[in-house]
């Protein structure tokens, strides 16, 4: 019989450890009445601008922060700001993800008493971020029409794991050949439960339903013992 | 004036360290006089069928191990011990590229005495693997005819630090539209000094050269103090 080959098992402490410290985040968030929501998609899906509209459009209703996490670059934490958000740039310094470690330094370095709901704008990347709990209680996934209704066969694990997906760009629909039920029976397939809107960050058509559905997830973690 | 925002750098420490770690690999291997490559590229750009051919065709001139590192697959390193070289399965648990560390590790379970040349086929991804130095000493890209011929603009930090770059899957260059000589100039164009080599693992086009300046390398290499 031919000897089997062995397989080394790498990193499972790794993965151990940060399901730990997360499950820590999202009891110490829970506590203190600060909803939590990661947010991942691919690099252009309009990620900041969403957050933009989201913040204006909740302005009077919620006190939100902002953890722009980024390879380098430092130009969206000032965008987040000048909507009216706390907000902080964290450099992963090439790390392809947020994990538990890093939301939780993030968080202790930008502050969060007196938040409502905090956003982590996770690395653009739809691999990487979706294997990693940051402690966030809420997993959003952008998807913008330019990158197609296939994105979710192409990138499963990202949508499994996401509570909520925008659909973005919509106002572009006419232009791509973007199948709206198509997309949504492919999400629904990998995760029947997942909140959907098809929503336009730069005209603001659908946040209407997208901000209602946000305030009501708000105000029920809020009043949750 | 306004306040500039907080920047926060996140893993530095996580980073000079694997940095550290390499450099104790690339030395350790420099002593016992092994080359280590490190292979990088899409999932399906045909990492295993180009290492089994070139395992046959160095057969008699050196002595061959492979670190197989999967999410959690075990196929390829049957495959590979079956082309006649030592082989490992390393498990990297959802971890979306191989650090020094993972290098360390993999090489002390597998064994590498009596080895002339150690492969990491690396995680299938263009993004991370290429931020995280594994030790090796080379580092080697599989682009094939398939995935188009803008992957270098698409993914440049991977043929930045890629001295070698094949392009497989020639034979069906036929039915795609790839432009050989604009693939050439975009890599060059990020790294001036990879050697690219344009082969079909399948058939075995192109693998003369390729295998020649492998064992020109590994000459090299063991005769260098």
């Amino acid at each position: 019989m031919e000897d089997e080959i062995k397989i080394i098992e790498l990193k499972q402490n790794v993965f151990k450890e940060n399901e730990v410290n997360a499950d820590i985040i999202r009891k110490e968030c829970k506590d203190a009445k600060q909803l939590m929501i990661n947010v991942m998609s691919s690099p252009g899906s309009g990620k900041t601008t969403t957050l933009v509209r989201t913040i204006k459009d909740l302005e009077g209703f919620a006190s939100v922060g902002v953890m722009e996490c980024d390879i380098d670059a430092d130009v969206d934490a000032y965008t987040i700001r000048e909507a009216g958000a706390r907000s902080i740039q964290l450099h992963t310094g090439g790390m392809c993800h947020m994990d538990a470690g890093m939301t939780k330094q993030g968080m202790l370095e930008m502050g969060t008493d007196g938040l409502d709901l905090i956003f982590i704008e996770n690395v653009g990347n739809l691999v990487c971020p979706a294997e990693f709990d940051t402690g966030a209680s809420v997993n959003l996934t952008i998807l913008s029409v330019p990158e197609g209704d296939d994105k979710p066969a192409k990138y499963p694990l990202v949508y499994e794991v996401s509570d909520i997906v925008l659909v973005n760009k919509i106002d572009a629909m006419s232009v791509f050949d973007f199948d709206k039920d198509l997309c949504v029976s492919r999400i629904k397939e990998l995760n029947p439960n997942a909140k959907i809107f098809f929503v336009s960050s730069k005209t603001g058509e659908g946040f209407e339903e997208w901000i209602s559905y946000l305030k009501s997830i708000l105000e029920d973690y809020k009043t949750q013992d």
